[in-house]
């Protein structure tokens, strides 16, 4: 294990890490390098169980050995860093203590990634990280076997969304369609039928779409604005979640596509 | 309607809609004078149906005349500002350009929420105004009847609740528990069966632990920890929402909550 006390935030060996909350500094930073962050010692282990290759880690002092179990399986550097040089250096207080920076991996193709897959979840234009996270988690928890994303959605391994997803995003195949108009029509030639989750009181209640057989593909959409007309034209058949009234008229799109989920996978 | 341009967002007129990002100012300040505020014109709306009565609106100018059709109704002023006065005021770049701010009403009772209630949603300590707004808004659309809030829970009407929740938190009747230790007997008298959420892999399925018939109390417990151990004894049935494996062990609270939801009222 590669332990090196780092004591100034502007030391080039910790430039994985810097200014976190400045997402157009690191969407850039992280594209350019192919590195992507992992936060919290649980997360981080997930990483390297699911394989990612560490740049190099960085712990608080406090924390500096809750990782030495598995520090032998890689020579990345260990940073040991104060609190006040970590907070300098990421732009706030670092209460878990635990950041590591992974190579990202070359993404698979979307034949690849759901060739032996029965349950699929396509995002279209999922756009906060948060979202993508939360989806990924509920996806992957209750036996979604792949996720595919429209070209738009948001980026499954930025830091946010890795940290909402508790990692799923590791485990979970994903792949990114590089057409949007027309990539849904590969789907379907593999056999999926398409479920458009929608919101429209003239939708087939979802429990009534889905059967245990079959490959089936849940077009999720945009957090506002829902799936594009595009796409809902595109879908074999339009699905809902019955709603109650209320004066409540839909539900968010991770709630939604947690309880999709969960009935394409009963 | 009564209209007032106002240029000042230092005007005491305004004093409602303060530092908005300011919590613990936000919530001393709310409390002590009895007002929740409700952002955007959907949400507006809906605390409007649901019989709140506003205190006032504060409208930038390019959205002033969007509540013209409902002003009629009440009387509260109607305040309307730059939106650099509007910025300035709440501490960040208002872009729906709409708020009002409502007086509250006392709480009902649990024992009159619960009522005529089958299917009810206990919150234990959920302290996160996001994760309220959300189970909120999945409770009301799937058609939960009414939510109790353990002592601790967060405040619903907080505007981050509000907001999030699209305004169920004004439609789906709640009320709060005055004592944690012992506050489920009183569910239980009442007919209710007792159902504790967990992630636990001993527990029952959630599809098993709920039929048609019978009254329903749901537990959900804190983000991080879950229900306490207490609620957990006293509950009747442990459930838990299967899961994949995947290396996910559990979802996030709102995610359970949306699928515990769909399963207790289909």
């Amino acid at each position: 294990m590669n332990v090196i006390e780092v004591a100034d935030p502007a030391d080039d060996r910790l430039a994985d890490y810097v200014r976190l909350r400045d997402s157009s500094l690191r969407r850039s930073l992280e594209a350019e390098h192919g590195l992507f962050l992992a936060e919290g010692e649980k997360v981080v282990r997930r990483a390297l169980r699911a394989g990612y290759r560490p740049r190099s880690l960085l712990l608080t002092r406090r924390r500096r050995t809750v990782l030495d179990d598995v520090a032998a399986e890689f020579s990345a550097p260990v940073y040991v860093v104060d609190d006040a040089v970590a907070e300098s250096l990421v732009g706030f207080h670092l209460h878990r203590g635990v950041l590591a920076s992974f190579h990202r991996r070359p993404l698979p193709g979307v034949a690849e990634v759901v060739a032996d897959a029965r349950r699929v979840v396509v995002l279209e234009d999922i756009v906060d990280h948060t979202n993508v996270g939360a989806i990924f988690r509920s996806a992957a928890g209750l036996g979604v076997d792949a996720v595919v994303l429209a070209p738009r959605c948001a980026d499954p391994l930025y830091r946010r969304a890795v940290k909402v997803s508790m990692g799923a995003v590791f485990t979970l195949p994903y792949a990114r369609l590089d057409n949007w108009y027309n990539g849904l029509e590969d789907l379907r030639r593999r056999g999926f039928t398409l479920l458009a989750l929608t919101p429209a009181p003239d939708a087939v209640p979802l429990a009534e779409a889905v059967d245990g057989d079959g490959r089936y593909a849940l077009l999720l959409g945009t957090e506002g604005d829902g799936l594009s007309s595009r796409w809902i034209a595109q879908a074999d058949v339009r699905a809902r979640i019955p709603m109650a009234a209320r004066d409540v008229d839909s539900l968010n799109v991770t709630a939604a596509a947690a309880i999709a989920c969960y009935e394409l996978t009963r």
